[in-house]
């Protein structure tokens, strides 16, 4: 039923198959460098060494046991072992010399999420930079724009969709910091003092990491779990700003609106029961996801609190809840790429759309323009009086205004009236925060400077 | 890495088979009402019920373009009405006569969740069946009772569980009610008025729930969730009253204290690196499943406010998070039944922990007796005070109270120090509230009355 | 900031004022029982019994120490009885006998939610009354549905507010459910057992459930909280459904669909810098509440895992959490109520809307008539493909349906085109619907039946 | 009820005055540059200036019209040009000049979160410092590992302190990230693109932002709320540290553990019952907060969706949950700041814990050491069958081992049994990672480099 909101390619990481793929890339590399560094028979490491690098294996390896071991590095090791010792009996005692289940599945697990940061990374780069260009050659296309989801004042959609970008961007450069500096390779043993390593535990965890690409965690982080959760609070962030965008074109797809809608293909976005719709699809993936993740996150959250030296049940919930994570935020982001191609922009109903507000938008520099004359609170209510006289007459603010400033003898002027009953200065102030934003980011100085 | 807490046959009730199952048993039961109240022609009626009662369509129908159409019944929709136009051209315009995309998917996840529930309760009525015959055989089991982790006064193994079963016991009450009378068929058309059938609907409505063993609603409840939260709010609390449970095994299993222990089987819980472990692995399922389902249960509560007449996204969510919530249950149900079964209760070492606890534990009794002569906040005080006395020196409470006590010219008298320092009235009570519980709830005079 | 969330007069049943009223009321029950029973000296229950009847003292009693002892009920018993030990010493001694302080909060908080829930019920059912009035006013006031946020086909407003009112109606059952049977005194001194009472236990119990007007729980619930995860579950729900109608009435109010406003008042809704606007600010509260309730009602499932006798945290989470959930839920209700007084329904334009939905929105009729001529899915390809051209065009889908199918030779009559185009078909379905539903709803067989 | 759990210092930075006086500032900021920069004449600029530095005004000020205006600004920015126009009607009317409710909203919110996070940081050092030093005191006092509840293999509590404090020393990191780049100013005008300013936009901003010791945003984040968010699960990290470390004393603090206490106070750790109890008090703060903290960061999370250029609702629910989220977090914090403050360390207790540990703690060791003679299963299998038979018999490991080992021909050498049955390498590797951590740290080189 919800296969579509999970990118497969990312849930393939965290299925059976990729996750005995880590965890012989894990015990291969600890058997290399502890034979490196003399901890075990460098016959031993070489063995161990071979087989774990031998793909093979991964279909040889059955994880159905771990429900009655209490996790899947139990019947891993075991199997493991148990393949080697069919070729090298003395081999066998040396795999996973030292280590413990957590260090093979947290560094499992962390290995899918680089990988899951690998993925996300070109697709938001991608994602982002079609904004990017959509909003310059946007950035005159007056609209107008809403707050409390009633009609404000004007804007262009350039400026809209870079206010959007820019929390994309932001958070592109916190994965991006993720990626390089917050994922750790675990590596402690039993209860992370790494002991049979002796005085070469900090140059066995280096040269492991190494291998692995993983930072060096600089003490054992089987109960400290800041890491996981740094990643995985980004994650939700990301579909929150997602879903923030994907929300705004369903609004803007709403047939009273109608100023976007996703690309129609033959067998996209319509209903069983009615012919002439075209409803949004791959937004509401996105939106969807983001009523989940923060849950998700909050879940790691909670999962923080794990007793002693390894927890007995907050770091299994995380076995739940990390692969879901990952996957729904990729899905979320291939959504709104989705939503973005062949995105239909009808700038004539931003237009109209406009025209029609402008009946009362321009209300606000008009009371700026009155305050300074009649005093500000006055202004702000004679507008609003004028407003209304305007819309329940179908006649324009101009026309009021116009009229009722002329019997309280209050002049403004023809040039100051064009002023104020013209959007040149907010399409001017949009166009100019669009240019100036996608210069800055272009430059690098964004957000997180 | 996450299927140990999933129960396999209640997550196969969501997978795209078993929903087919349903989908196919709604249009069947659909078609058939129509039918008999002449909605629909006789003979489309019965080409339609035959195709769907016919179970290899299940095979042939393939869910994979609802990530495309936005949902699984467009698709199906699609090629059940192309397979059955393959025999019977005309009875093919009349399948899914009337409905719309969400009556078939909220109708089969509502079937999804009867029988969830219809696994869940004979396994919960077993598992609480074996703890109040454990609750009863063990009414006068002495232990310590602890709270905020500290002991307390003693009580009985026997009460512990009884106090832990009530829990369990109003849980299943309320599901019970919910199976009764909380799921419904979902059958509206297009907007909710269900408008093909005229002054029929009511009539339509009622065949088809009767047909699939649902409840009528007295209105369309497309973006009315309150029967979906409902379900989901009881299956997250039964998951924390089981956590709960699952957690004071854990607690007790802890090596200092000694008085529980999962059975031991031959690979289970056991420790890649530590050979003399005995983990608890059952407990820590049903642990780990409650990190989640709280979560789970808010997405749903966040997903109540669904837009007009259908939601875009907040439905969408709900395809992520029931199947989940719905499995993990029943998961945690399973492992709590698992931790139960073969459940090593070491009552000497209850009487043991219980013994090191009285040297203090006998402090209330010695306060309450001494209230009424020196004043209750007094006595306290002194009781505190001979308590660490006690403590430091290695003797008994008695000792220091008899000793402070001739000191201070207050006599208490054999008896009443004898009573004071006896657990009999403790163990009585808990005796007596156990079996009082355990009477009750076979009367069905539950907390639920 | 956020005082305008929170319903006051609900909000002010946990302050420290009127939890002291309920701490004394629940010392002087006690007291008075035991009295009667002989469990305490006929004096001494008499003494306490008139000091917890004094209101006076509630202005007497500092909770301060709570951060340091641990909790509110320490100091409040510790001062209760200091202030009857200055007036009689004997008496003083029997305060709070064989009671423990869990037992005083839990009693205190249930107190406060029975009183929360008493203030929801009237409020809830005026608001559902104005909700049924309104429905049947506008039972046959026409109006485009909307799916997906996509205009569907036509709907009454009167239909739309009944599907609503259903989840008000269940959420109503379910909370005077939860009001007659599921608040339970808390009563069982240290550590549930009630030792102290010894076989007058359940009398005990029974005696101060009744003066305190709440349920005898057949066994204690330290730290059994499936009621108050019931209890908050159901406000959560409550809230989610108020605010799919304030969510309901914001778009609904949005520039460009104009059908609702709130009702304007001087100085609501507007906005510091745009004169001209009309804010939604009810419907918006309502809104807000339920971005956090879901969270609040997580927060109390997470806190279902209290360890042994009594919890170290998970109980104390609820001090913060119940509060909230509380006024919040009675804050939304409140701003809900708001929305409907003095709501601003637009038919004239909700007319527009639906006239301008209808070159379209009469496609699914023509589809369905089609269907068994000239097959289904033909039926539905070729409604869409007209529905294009109409659109394109500005022409209307009857016209271009007429022409094409003159062209191909298919001959619909002029009475079925009647048919199809008119809505007739479905209005009366719409106010068949919310007819039968306010008559069965009247008759109390709604959805719990 | 609550207020323990709260800081009384942070909560304040969110009420009524204290916002005032940030709102204040943000006017006589944006008031003083406009000025600067001849966007407003001098003569009102110097008079708002004047007016905004006057702290008396914070008194004069009346935020309640909030409710029925939508939020605090709307009054606040009334009653200020009132009072302004009292004495110059002139400069009345350039207050708040083009700029919006959000502009100072949420400028005033994230001055209280750069006062939170400039009180957390001396706290956070302080209590880190603390941490530190006992880490380093107690590098070699030996107590033994718990993983899964279960005693494993020795460590120090040095190490177990070290461990926990990465977790802290991350997050500090991290927050001092946060405080130097990631509060922004909020300053947009109606729509985020400060038409008025024209092309003195960029100017302006950057100008107030400096003021106010914020960043100056490169864009307008009015429905941007990724630093929020941001802000929100670093904090709710940290509690979540907090938490873990405050369980850890908890469950050290059982009876039956025996190994930690916090300080004994006069009136702290009682119970109103059980004169004997020392319970926990502060750590059981911490605990309670992080089972709301992630709930609180998940409704940020979930607020993110908002809707155009500004939300409705989404904003609001941020002043319900950024408040307590704060506030938590910084009492969560000094919780366990007092948890510290005369922590007592029973190092006998651990000692004797770990010795009764050993009786099989050393079959780890035991088997690695046979798994090169004897295969690694093998030699698994067999200490496990050895420790159940020492632990049934009351012998120890190693006398059952040389028995078993000599019955088996099976020759360890008397040093190799030494070596096995000695835990001077598990001390020595504890220490050694303690002390590795603690230099890293000193240096800069922590987790975040």
């Amino acid at each position: 039923m919800n296969s579509q909101f999970h990118s497969t390619e990312v849930a393939g990481l965290f299925a059976p198959a990729q996750q005995l793929a880590y965890m012989l890339e894990f015990e291969g590399a600890l058997a290399k460098v502890q034979g490196d560094l003399g901890l075990i028979p460098a016959a031993a490491s070489r063995a161990i060494v071979a087989a774990c690098s031998d793909r093979k294996l991964i279909a040889r390896i059955d994880l159905s046991p771990a429900a009655l071991a209490g996790n899947a590095a139990i019947p891993f090791v075991q199997q493991l072992t148990a393949l080697i010792a069919s070729v090298d009996t003395h081999a066998a005692a040396w795999v996973h010399h030292g280590s413990t289940s957590q260090d093979v599945i947290d560094t499992a697990i962390t290995l899918a999420m680089r990988d899951t940061l690998s993925r996300i990374s070109p697709d938001l780069r991608q994602l982002r930079e079609t904004v990017a260009a959509l909003a310059l050659a946007h950035a005159r296309t007056p609209m107008i724009a809403r707050t409390l989801l009633q009609q404000a004042t004007p804007t262009t959609f350039g400026y809209k969709l870079a206010a959007s970008l820019a929390g994309l961007d932001q958070l592109a450069t916190r994965l991006a910091q993720i990626s390089r500096s917050g994922l750790f390779l675990q590596l402690g043993g039993p209860v992370g003092t790494l002991a049979t390593a002796g005085a070469l535990a900090p140059e066995l965890v280096a040269g492991v990491a190494v291998r692995l690409g993983l930072r060096a965690a600089p003490i054992c982080w089987h109960t400290n779990r800041v890491s996981i959760v740094e990643c995985g609070s980004a994650l939700a962030a990301l579909t929150g700003q997602l879903a923030k965008i994907a929300r705004d074109v369903i609004l803007g797809m709403q047939t009273e609106v109608g100023e976007l809608a996703e690309s129609a293909a033959p067998g996209k976005g319509g209903s069983t029961a009615m012919p002439h719709k075209h409803n949004p699809v791959d937004a509401v993936v996105a939106a969807a996801a983001a009523t989940v993740t923060p849950q998700l996150a909050a879940a790691l959250l909670a999962s923080m609190v794990q007793e002693h030296e390894r927890a007995a049940g907050a770091w299994h919930a995380e076995w739940v809840v990390l692969p879901q994570l990952c996957s729904l935020t990729h899905g979320a982001l291939l959504a709104v790429t989705n939503t973005f191609r062949g995105l239909r922009i009808d700038t004539e109903r931003m237009q109209a759309n406009l025209t029609c507000a402008l009946r009362t938008a321009c209300a606000t520099a008009l009371a700026e323009t009155l305050g300074p004359t009649v005093g500000r609170d006055v202004a702000h209510d004679l507008v609003h009086s004028w407003s209304q006289t305007a819309l329940n007459g179908n006649r324009t603010l101009r026309e009021v205004a116009v009229q009722e400033l002329a019997t309280a003898n209050v002049n403004l002027g023809r040039e100051q009236l064009d002023e104020v009953f013209s959007i040149d200065r907010d399409i001017a102030a949009a166009e100019a925060r669009t240019l100036d934003y996608l210069t800055q980011r272009k430059e690098g100085a964004s957000f997180d400077g």
